[in-house]
């Protein structure tokens, strides 16, 4: 059939003698043929898995560094199960998927910190690891690049998670609400980038997006399902680190600072191969996802 | 309900009072209050109307100015009922759903015009409409804009049409070839400017766009239906010009060259009302769409 469109991220569509011999010459390739040294595991209480109806798993990586206050109340609502019996009520197309008590009478758990707008933007110097940059024009930052793991745009000392595909942001009503942490959306389209440094960013979901992107658009305003259509329920939603260790899913993401990370984002910015004839000699922020990939359990030796 | 992210495109979240007396303040209600003489009818012949399984509707709006050659042979193809038949074969997340002839035998129509890579950029020279620059940073191209109700990126005297969600691209195999328009793809995530100038790019979905984001993913490589998965039937493909006069959909794009499109695009571009505190500052080429609407019947005198 016709490969009319170039190899997906994670499926390397080379033959092993290449893998064996050839620099690689595309992202996918690169990632493939990243050493060990080139991946971090990332950390169980950075997980949050949710059920959602049908049995189906979606995984969020959190963003403790970005959003502390968001990310510990996230934790806390997670540690109470708060979560379980609640819903995904909004799917809007090229906008979002959203998830929370759609009555809005829950009661949160006791103890949850207050978040205020101040929490949309962090100080660089907090986040102690060196910044990857990436040296492209970007019309919503004046600097962006890579961190810890994570893509990040800045404006002097701050830094802020941008709306890319996937990122995981907090439902607040008007300013100055931030936010609890209780109602989260997704983003299912074009990265929504006016809405940086107006809500907080606390994640990406790693595992399961698709679970989430082909859910029936809802007919409301905005996407929100009407009364005559169902809303997706949710069954649970657990912190990694409070399942059962062999429960667990587990991943690692490539290391920005790696000499992988450089030429895989080289690639991305610059495709030539059998199928690009024309490199675009840049890259967006949001088109250069970090490569994550499910850690393999290895054979007993 | 948390109504946690700003207004969609075409819900204007005004009351009428609103409507008729403050200056808009969003993008949404530019559109919504925009003249009569801010919009332009879509020609019958650029309207292609496709209805798959189930018999839901997508309506496409071809660009002949960017792609004379592929819009011509797609237009044969209608004319053939050549996609009768045929099928969505491809559902790759954040990548593309991609539809033709999967048994790749079909006999093609006599008198298609050939294609060649020099298809995908076209002389700016040749859209003898002005440009409305969009005057921010772009990693993938020195200069962006609008031009016909088109974005459009610029190189020099070059001209293409983005990849962004929604456009519509011609599937191909490896460079020489350019496609034939036999087999198309639209862009269902963050949008794949690296494709840009290495493939040509001919439309938008207009209408419809959710019976393609919602469906299943596909399982094999690059989102194809394996052999257990079910292909989505296509039942029909014609020009609107085809169709009997009183079934043709009917649409109109916004002057690009007008108030209310310059308004629009400096409000994507600085958010600031009820919802949004900060303004970006700038927008990128994806993340303004053209607004379209449905012409609406208009009441006997």
């Amino acid at each position: 059939m016709i490969r009319s469109l170039g190899s997906v991220l994670f499926a390397s569509l080379l033959t092993p003698a290449a893998l064996a011999s050839d620099p690689p010459v595309t992202p996918s390739a690169v990632v493939a043929q990243a050493p060990a040294s080139a991946w971090r595991v990332i950390a169980a209480d950075d997980l949050l898995v949710m059920t959602i109806g049908g049995g189906k798993r979606v995984v969020i990586q959190l963003a403790p560094a970005f959003g502390p206050r968001h990310v510990g109340n996230i934790r806390a609502l997670a540690k109470a199960h708060w979560w379980d019996g609640t819903s995904i009520n909004r799917v809007q197309d090229n906008y979002v998927v959203q998830w929370g008590d759609v009555t809005e009478k829950k009661p949160l758990p006791p103890g949850l910190s207050p978040t205020s707008p101040a929490d949309y933007v962090r100080s660089i110097a907090n986040v102690r690891l060196a910044v990857t940059p990436l040296p492209h024009a970007d019309p919503y930052a004046p600097a962006t690049g890579f961190v810890d793991g994570w893509p990040v745009a800045m404006d002097g000392d701050g830094a802020w998670l941008p709306h890319c595909y996937g990122f995981v942001g907090v439902g607040r009503n008007t300013s100055p609400d931030a936010g609890t942490g209780a109602e989260l959306y997704t983003v299912i389209g074009q990265a929504p980038r006016q809405l940086d440094r107006n809500i907080a960013v606390v994640g990406r979901v790693i595992e399961g997006m698709a679970h989430l992107t082909s859910l029936p658009r809802g007919s409301g305003d905005l996407g929100f399902y009407t009364a005559d259509e169902k809303t997706v329920p949710i069954l649970s939603v657990r912190l990694a680190s409070d399942m059962a260790e062999k429960m667990r899913p587990r991943y690692e993401v490539m290391d920005v600072g790696s000499a992988s990370f450089a030429e895989y984002l080289r690639l991305r910015a610059n495709r030539k191969d059998d199928f690009y004839d024309r490199p675009a000699g840049g890259v967006d922020l949001c088109n250069a996802p970090v490569p994550i990939r499910p850690i393999s359990v290895k054979p007993a030796p």
